[in-house]
């Protein structure tokens, strides 16, 4: 089922951590502000990842991304992250993503992710209460 | 352009730097996996970044990548990394990458490549010497 | 010389990119707690660290830290970073650094730092603006 | 108990994800540098952490660290890890470590670790044919 847009944005500054001796942030760590930005949407949602994981023994584990490096961050930067649904099934969902600065887009990218049994690591149904709050309904 | 395969791996550790509260390595790790066999390819085509660096002033930015994480990979496993060439264009290529464990394949994808100077970050054709290396011709 | 404590404190929440498959936070990512501390405490003191570097050619490098890990933090904590100055020498300093979760101490350590020329990295003097701004003088 | 110097060398590339936008390795890295030693300096006695973890349910915790960072490394950089034990307790040890480039010594430091039920995180003696085949004597 596709979805009505309720971007979240949430700001991540750039340190040195995030840099590398290129003079702007490694690649790999736009994946870590995409999954801030997810974390703080569940905590804004009053979905928080360890509540899910000790109630429910369940957690999103990503499935695969697609992602386009369009213009680089800096040291110092202060960015914003946005999320929004782009589709949520049974027990999985894609999230449209993207780094910005200001107005530029510097990073964007879909995120699929599936819930799963966080013992089995097996795909389980998203719980009925979340797929209401992701869709707006809660 | 389209080349012929010449695969290059590499061997990756799992260290608990990589894994994350999940028990799995953290899905931008293997990003970073990918990247140290892309360099050692490059190296054992004695074309190290470094020299890249100073000798050319140019660099390889990542531009794009789509992965599919299919299995998750653990604390001490022993991977094999594989790179090879997908395209080679003017002054980009493709990379088919893998993450493997044993025969098990546990994540793949593509990584979209810009040579581009060091300063301006403005896309720069390959140095032909460097194509020849990568075309398997050098 | 001893200067009298202005501590100054950052909030930092813990995703999965800082927990290991121990499930608590991996030892080394407190040092970019600490240090994404020390730079809101320049920023605070309008002595960001990319003018720093543009305008003066000078960074602080870390020349030693000594760590107390005391307790864990875990996913989805909400974490206080407070950074103190210990001592302000011509070209160094020295931190005083915790993590705290509400009143628990996790983390505590000195963290040493040099001001250096950014080409060179060899010692150059604390410029006095800013030397006079950390001592609370500015 | 103070134990006869049985040093252990690992070896470490440095890649874009080990360095900062300074140019150089960022400085928490070396301490992802020194445990990958130490795991594998485990793994050379056969006493893996995945083992230990799943049979014993224990696992070692960084108690404290006393870094010197002395020189910086370089992307590229070929660098050796040393891991040699100070002190060997009932449930605690401490090791000297460096990173070297050739000869020349780049950071040193002491690393405190703490053997821990992995459930708990509570002291727990070192299982003595760990502490034998540390004193060198399995």
């Amino acid at each position: 089922m596709t979805i009505a847009p309720k971007p979240f944005s949430w700001p991540v500054r750039v340190y040195y951590e995030d840099t590398d001796a290129g003079g702007v942030v490694y690649y790999a760590n736009y994946l870590k502000f995409f999954e801030r930005a997810r974390s703080e949407w569940l905590r804004a949602l009053k979905a928080g990842q360890q509540n899910l994981l000790e109630e429910h023994r369940l957690m999103f584990v990503v499935t695969g991304v697609d992602i386009e490096y369009r213009a680089p961050a800096r040291l110092d930067d202060a960015l914003t992250v946005n999320v929004q649904i782009d589709k949520i099934g049974r027990a999985s969902m894609q999230f449209a993503q993207e780094v910005r600065r200001g107005t530029s887009l510097l990073v964007s990218g879909k995120v699929r992710v599936a819930c799963v049994h966080c013992d089995s690591l097996r795909p389980a149904p998203i719980p009925e209460y979340l797929a209401q709050l992701f869709r707006g309904g809660g």
